[in-house]
């Protein structure tokens, strides 16, 4: 944590460039590179990350959570997001919100050939459970507190 | 509220062009523009706001919030960003985080010639009061809940 309102320059932090999904949709993942900004300023109930992902990657499987809600703004270069609802275009300076408990999955694509930089803001909340409608992968099933499970509560 | 996941050009959705302080320090927040994105997306409990500060206006009077913590990210322009420790630019690509609960006050001035845009989140907190320590005002004082007070708890 920096000092209390320390202008911070976000490339300046370390990044985590893996994925904690299980193969083999960690791999669709990356190359990414995630900045923890929310952390690196000491904040607690609010996750926010500064993500970099690069051409053929995606943000994550298409997901919803059952208690966080997330906003996506897109920083620099242009996304697919994939809903219910088909595929959009989402571009630098535009943003998209997914409030809690909805179940219509959700995903960003990097169809592009430049780096697409966004800022993703969620909520912290213990009793969130993420479900994947697409594949077979469940996170914080109560079998398996903590990590990802397949569907039917097994451990990877 | 629009659909789940349909993407946002936040600068379609209505501005709030005015500040809810009373004189004189409403003056010195104006010329701005706030843009509810969270909102606007169904987001319940976290705020995001993307405002525009023009030139010479003030983002609040220097402030600290007992249970609500922040975290600004400039998008375009740049400000100066006043804490206890003095005075600090920040500049588009860069942001700051000001935990709940410390005595630092904060608030940013555009002090250059072109607008300053930046992203302001926040959780929501009910319980939350916001202290000034350079001027005679308190946010939702116990002896006015949810309106601005003189320190003494008097209403403006």
């Amino acid at each position: 944590m920096k000092s209390i309102g320390t202008p911070m320059n976000p490339l300046d932090l370390a990044a985590n460039r893996d994925s904690g999904y299980p193969e083999p949709f960690r791999s669709r993942c990356l190359p990414r590179e995630k900045r923890a900004l929310g952390d690196a300023a000491g904040l607690t109930t609010i996750g926010i990350n500064h993500t970099t992902l690069f051409p053929g990657a995606s943000s994550s499987m298409r997901h919803w959570h059952t208690c966080e809600e997330e906003l996506v703004f897109v920083l620099a270069g242009e996304l697919v997001l994939v809903t219910d609802a088909g595929e959009a275009t989402i571009q630098a300076g535009q943003c998209a919100g997914f409030p809690a408990g909805h179940s219509d999955g959700h995903q960003f694509i990097n169809r592009g050939s430049v780096p697409a930089v966004y800022l993703e803001i969620s909520n912290r909340d213990e009793q969130d459970v993420a479900h994947y409608p697409d594949v077979d992968l469940r996170l914080d099933s109560p079998e398996a507190p903590g990590r990802y499970a397949h569907k039917d509560g097994r451990p990877y």
